[in-house]
């Protein structure tokens, strides 16, 4: 049997405790599967919490950093969360201190991966996070291992399972947003700040993370377009349910070699999908590879049990003696990618009008398309509301983003609407 | 830069053509994924054959055996096929020259897997087989990485692509099994021996291997029972249909930690489950862990790309150092399961009797389901054919399968049946 590897465990929360109860009920398992795995320490901010695991003889620090400096302690995973702060600092310290590191932090990595992982790098450590993107499904492996031998041109997803979760209970039980956002707010659905959620940046977090190692690209958060789901309404919900489409936050990266395109925005994804079938807090991943095609991954995106299990398979690779490479190859080795201009980023688009009802507005509306070169698929006027306003649908086929964003500034100053203009990209249903 | 690792590839037909295609195009992508490879030889059994890739360079061997006795070969790749005869030869030899192995053959690593990872265990190498199981999903580096703290109670999967194929034309474009069997032939999806797809072998080739991995048992490829897709008829796919139900083959495998219970048959699967959307020649895989949950993986599960992504991704794992455990843990390690009894598998069952339009017909229908015990849950006699016949539909609630197996021979020997009468199972739509 291999010898046991020491674990350190900073943050004892739900994903730290899902950590301990898996080691505590699978320790045979764990050894079996070549991987005995021994709590050395654990690191928690108030010890007075109510937990929902034993830590009996296991020594309990008050001070994460003193996991880093701790001689019994093999491999220290950060729990804690937070893109700087005392998070940055354990990681830092932990592999300066030569240890291996395990977290589940998206906005440390999405932030400062490049840099940690140089750090680990020269330190001869593994910096690991296969539970930062998408909790359970294993997709940081399946791009390391099961899809490597792949040019990878894609990659998209349902990302955060709170937004999926909003936006499918507003669809099946007919109810606003805000509703939907307190009910998610009750259940503790939703991050300390909300905007991290809804506003589409935890799904930018991983968008980045998944870019840069799909593609071998260096990590480059500030350049996700990103837009969360707060304008997303019931009324685009049946819109997009008559074309045959459910609207979906997705979280899209694509690269052609020298044009990296990253993007978080509500999107209607056609009913066929593997992606309109993922419901709740589900998260679901897709991706595009030379060879071996659209692979579709489905599980659960959060939680104690996905997250942990996420967790812990870093830290067996790592006690069975494996080194991966965080980005699937050095960190020198990876590529500076250009920023997709709009004129490049091409897609299909949705648009809601709520217009005046006045003679002549179509004809002004599509005078603005046709002024910026888009070629619309189908418009429709719907029944007139009881303001005497009437919703336009559009939907256009493939667009260039700079044109889209011209005609939306264009409609936006039209005097008849209403309200502002509402656009949503359609996905081709990969 | 690591150095080059040498491979050989024995067997030249559409995968190891897909193979030389990716080393050949990807050369640079490889290197900076840590895992330069090269190609040393080939073994082919007709140089004369018309092939879409370039040999030049490269050395062909007639005898795939020389392959493995080659001092400039690190890893043979078997991709001939054939549960005995050469490959396993090559195989076997390959190993006792102390070299890896990596094989897409489902039939030899179900029949002989555990002897021939015992061997490379004394010796000291890799036998690999990632393309042995549903092409290019990664289900087994999933398996042994993603998952691997998990205990897993259940994996279950559409696996064999032909299959598939056939089932959704049937029901897309209602046409017989037999009508699209002949398609399915003209287009060269099917094995050599069709029995191998359409009677479900494959697929128990597939579970068998899936079920070791997940479950940490030893293969028990004969345990599997395996029924295939004769029989599945378009009126049964309406009914089914009616239900909200989809029929699909499904390979599945559950483990209780002391009963292995494998089967292959065709089955109901809900429509709103993700094995439900899986259509065409793709595959899906779907597993429940005790952490996790429940996690979905979908793609291509033949062809030269996905199955050549899935014989690289292994290569490429030997190549930066990697040393996966076949199975997961040691052979000696896997446990030998007990086969699972009949009166403990159970599930919900589809029942199609045609029978004469008699008095009294569903009274004994019903009577055989009240002495096995059987709860049904719906009972419908459709209309009256032409020849006088009625179709009766059964659905029962959770039925062991021993009582079920009595139920069938009981009803199957009653005197007013017009046909015999069908059974499927039904999924719970996990």
């Amino acid at each position: 049997m291999a010898q046991a590897v020491r674990i350190g465990i900073a943050g004892l929360g739900t994903v730290g405790q899902g950590v301990v109860s898996i080691i505590q009920q699978h320790s045979a398992l764990l050894a079996a599967r070549h991987a005995p795995i021994e709590i050395a320490a654990v690191s928690m901010r108030d010890r007075s919490k109510a937990r929902k695991v034993s830590l009996e003889g296991i020594r309990i620090e008050d001070d994460a950093l003193a996991l880093a400096d701790a001689s019994d302690v093999d491999i220290v995973l950060e729990l804690i969360g937070g893109e700087d702060g005392i998070a940055r600092q354990l990681v830092e310290r932990s592999i300066a201190q030569g240890k291996h590191v395990v977290t589940a932090n998206k906005a440390l990595i999405a932030h400062h991966g490049d840099a940690l992982v140089a750090h680990a790098e020269t330190q001869g450590v593994v910096l690991a996070f296969e539970a930062a993107v998408a909790g359970g499904i294993p997709i940081l492996s399946t791009l390391r291992h099961g899809t490597c031998a792949n040019q990878i041109s894609r990659i998209s997803g349902i990302l955060n399972g709170t937004c999926n979760f909003i936006l499918t209970t507003m669809e099946q039980e007919g109810r606003d947003f805000d509703d939907v956002l307190n009910e998610a707010e009750a259940l503790g659905y939703l991050e300390a700040d909300p905007a991290l959620d809804i506003d589409g940046i935890d799904t930018a977090h991983k968008v980045a993370i998944l870019a840069a190692l799909a593609f071998g690209t260096r990590l480059d958060y500030a350049g996700v377009d990103c837009e969360g789901i707060r304008n997303v309404t019931l009324r685009d919900m049946h819109y997009a349910a008559e074309f045959g489409y459910r609207i979906k936050l997705l979280g899209m990266a694509s690269f052609d070699g020298r044009y990296l395109h990253q993007s978080v925005r509500p999107t209607l994804v056609p009913l066929s999908a593997p992606l309109a079938g993922v419901s709740g807090a589900f998260n679901a991943v897709q991706l595009h590879g030379d060879a071996v095609g659209d692979v579709t991954l489905e599980g659960r995106g959060a939680g104690a049990g996905p997250t942990a299990s996420a967790v812990l398979a870093d830290v067996m690779a790592i006690a069975r003696g494996e080194r991966p490479q965080p980005f699937g190859m050095a960190v020198g080795a990876l590529i500076q990618a250009d920023r997709s201009a709009g004129a490049l980023q091409k897609s299909a688009y949705y648009l809601r009008l709520n217009v005046r009802d006045e003679p002549g507005v179509l004809a002004e509306i599509t005078r603005i398309f046709a002024n910026e070169h888009i070629s619309v698929r189908a418009i429709t006027q719907h029944e007139i509301m009881p303001d005497n306003t009437v919703q336009v649908v559009v939907s256009t086929h493939h667009t260039d983003d700079t044109s889209m964003r011209a005609a939306m500034s264009a409609l936006s100053a039209l005097p008849v609407n209403a309200n502002p203009p509402i656009c949503l990209g359609i996905s081709e249903g990969e």
